[in-house]
């Protein structure tokens, strides 16, 4: 079931991929129910960068980066490597010199739920990595993974060309088909959030904003002075 | 024991508070005896904020903020919002808009045994927050919890109006009744660490200007001139 | 076996030290053929900082920094401090009075399988320190332990006098006897990479730069145009 | 604040804790509202224990046990040792000499938010251990710490003479004054529970016995014979 | 995407779950290109029991267990629950009213992301269970979640009605509409490894019987007497 | 550095090493000045089991169990496979094929900072095992290691020839040329510990045993009767 590279897959259109990366991922996965965020030990490298992008997924053994090679000529611009190593590791499979490559065939960055390295080098060149570690441990180029299957990464189902959203908050994935569905529901929600947060910003509580005082009495809520010691 | 809002809170002096805030996590941890300090999984969302303010309390059930929007309304001019969840999660119960909404009622901060997200657009409205988890997962608006009562938060016991002081060392929990006392002890440490600080830099050493040569010697301390191998 | 403080260290040649701190983590670690990583928990207080030097260990009880003192004693210009604690402890063994003594002496950094506190006044000092945690537990001074005596520090041999080098990547130790071959592995490792970097930077990919598309295929990796779904 | 040892601590009647035993901790935790419930890494040495007793408990610091000592002396029969150290802590504080004098004053077992050992001998004595860790860590006799003074144990406050319920589920603490209370609504449960139990054995649906088709339906609940692809 | 029940799963035939249960978790992992494992942190709730079964899904959301009564009435006679939570939670979602009526509708056993707990009784009831936690904390009954949908559970994809494999090694996942091939590979494998365990025990090496010698002395392995030292 | 096999190691007297194991992990820890305790992760898989012997170690690439053939050979009866990986692994290296061969030349037990499988057969063989991880991941046979070099395994560094004691308290390693001092330190400490337990059992207190209440009472310990409320 490894050793295999898919060459052609279906890719979102990219206006909507920037309008998904434009939203953020806490508002996307809002918008699409509440679903594709992938696990939260998954952390930037360096804060404030925000990116969307297609899923160039990478399956890979336990310590042994050569599938990372093979993914990199699957690249198009605007892509994202997405790698889920096949055991879990933390080593560092990706450095300053593979981000020359990928960036070299405009790769925005890279999600991978293991290590990375060469992470000051990553920062000055702008290309931002999210990881479960930052490790410079090196890894062999002995066995073979696959590139662009379906894989699970950091505990979410990621299929090659789905749509990876990244930011300070973490990543998350939206299926392709749904893409531009979930955009619609993201914008409609952030306009819905500028008047919210005018009104906050303007003394309004939330309990009043979003008619919660009836329903919290209803669940009981009771309000006292001042707790009574027994 | 859950459905409970106490309204009316004792706090400590602001001028107290304050003062606390100036000193610091750790000079605070250590004029109070070496108590307080919450788990070192408390991390702040961006570097360099230190505030102290009195704890409006938040016990919350695993995945719901209902009681957030109930806790922003007891929120005075100075106070930091404290939640522990009832079970451990690490959902983002908080965001942009609870920030907006918190500030503008006079919050100075967040401390969640939990999930936060928005960070980016928080560190932009420094409005600090010192959580155990950045994470976008969404929570529901279901099940009640209480506001202002005692909660164990990241190992410590928290009492509403408890002064809670938070800096990049982490965070530190005052009871409202000692603050005053803890606060002298506070500034004679630090007055204290003033003098020691130039001694040190001027390249005095611990062990004479703590006068430990001869304790260390009594328990046993040799000194060697090479390390003999077996 | 505790209670020993070793004065007489053997160190490496500084023109040595000094080309490891410029070669970095990722490229040191490879030179010396991926050995001598600390855990990747080990991580540093702010970005930014790369150095290298000698080991000055510390063997130091769980929650007692008394050795601390005693270490200090013992650094020369260019040395690093490195403490593991006996059993695992998280406390703050460390802050900003220590720092200034340390940096007095011309201690470049420390390193610590424990906590560490007062981060934000290190930051300005630039004191740089990798560490397991940041927390501001205070410790007591009651129990001996040692001075540059060989130690594990997460997860690795560290010698008194071996090379430790440092960054955002994290920590590596050199053996002291090693570091001018690794330090002439790591150069010739270096040149390579500009140019490799050049190419790769060109569009060139890593496939045939390093000639792997015939070991790929005698491994069996094929190339298909789309996924068949079962 | 430490360096206190209380000699007189309240208790609950003896009939009563004896029925929390009985219940186990489950039913317990349930019956007060959800709550008490100790992290769930506290963990039993062996399987099949189920005891409740009085907390004596135990603030001490990290790798020191001098406080154990002075804490099996406040032992009457009945009670449960509880151990809190004031910073994280997996070192071995106890052991089989410990536990040998505990029991001949009527210790019925041992609750520690760190680390045990001889954990064989203990299995073979039947002294039933709640920890955090297995690890042979000794620890030193230097510093004082307090015996009976409120402590939080594994994020639950405790104080002395709480009554404290622990099976294979995990560890649970009762208030000493809602000990009654609590046991009273833990038996009604209970009584409860076998009824539901013979029904659910005879196959009654709890979707049925519980009517929750209606409110299920209400929340929006679909009932599809097969999932639709897109 | 929430709040669906998948009435009508298929089913691998039952004799050839059977054999999957009987060549257990790590036969079945390896015959099927070692894929399908669940994470590590699924353990057993008691030793000794071999398991497998066409899967039930349930998604559920944090510290909420309605779902699970919704997906007991989709058992049939063979079938396991498996359930993964929207956000990662320990609470207790399953004690032993659940398996009482999971029981009686011939469900062999449960996995689950979260904790379970009573159990003490399941253990009696042998009714196993593999989770992240024993925990004894209740879960509310308000929100929905899904039954038969395809899940992400400890970072494998589980289809309703795929095949679970469970035993003292973990738990696998074998796609349904693979089982009968797997199993033939697993038996394979089964039969292959008696031979080779009688030849091991007669004292043939590994090396030997596997013809490692020379593929090792062709990798470089060096055989020295004795280690030098420098 | 990886690729040798060291073919010739010295080792303890099968007296002195027999007299360990028969001492135990706590006491031989105790002995040898509270050091050489491995990582309290490392968990046995079955409880019981109390051995000692000389250690034939392992360094390991992540995932690859090559070398685990390797070391089989250089077996002598009496001694303990002892295996590190070179970077984090939780993969199944060791299963029951491998034990086969290992029992078949006498091997007593595995020690492994990572995973290990089969370990219902494992249990059934009495072939003891303690570990990071019980996980049935396969590993490839592709890149050497080392067999009998010194190695760092769970935070201690153990020496080919070194006398490995393990037990259910986890694992303690002694030099080779200690063993005999540290047996003798062992023994004499056992003999003592018998006549205190007998003490201790007959409700002899330690306070008094030990001479602790002058200490205690210099150190500033008070004895109140109730703790005043404030």
């Amino acid at each position: 079931m490894s050793g295999i590279v898919v060459q052609n897959i279906p890719r979102a259109a990219s206006e909507v991929i920037d309008g998904l990366a434009a939203c953020g991922v806490a508002t996307v996965h809002e918008a699409q129910g509440r679903t594709g965020l992938l696990a939260s030990y998954m952390r930037p490298i360096y804060p404030g960068a925000r990116i969307a992008g297609s899923a160039v997924t990478i399956s890979a053994p336990p310590g042994d980066n050569w599938m990372v090679h093979v993914a990199i000529e699957q690249i198009q611009a605007g892509d994202i490597l997405l790698l889920a190593p096949t055991s879990p590791c933390d080593d560092g499979y990706f450095g300053d010199l593979l981000a020359t490559s990928a960036q070299a065939r405009g790769c925005l960055g890279l999600v991978i739920d293991a290590g990375v390295r060469d992470v000051r080098d990553l920062t000055e060149m702008r290309f931002p990595v999210w990881s479960k570690a930052i490790y410079a441990q090196g890894t062999v180029k002995n066995t073979l993974g696959s590139v662009n299957v379906p894989v699970v990464c950091a505990n979410q189902l990621v299929n090659p060309g789905d749509v990876i959203v990244a930011d300070d908050d973490g990543v998350c994935v939206v299926r392709r088909e749904d893409a531009e569905t979930v955009l619609s529901a993201a914008r409609a929600r952030e306009a819905n959030e500028g008047e919210k947060r005018a009104k906050l910003a303007a003394g309004v509580l939330g309990l009043d904003m979003y008619n919660m005082r009836v329903p919290l009495a209803k669940a009981g809520l009771v309000y006292v002075d001042t707790l009574e010691e027994d």
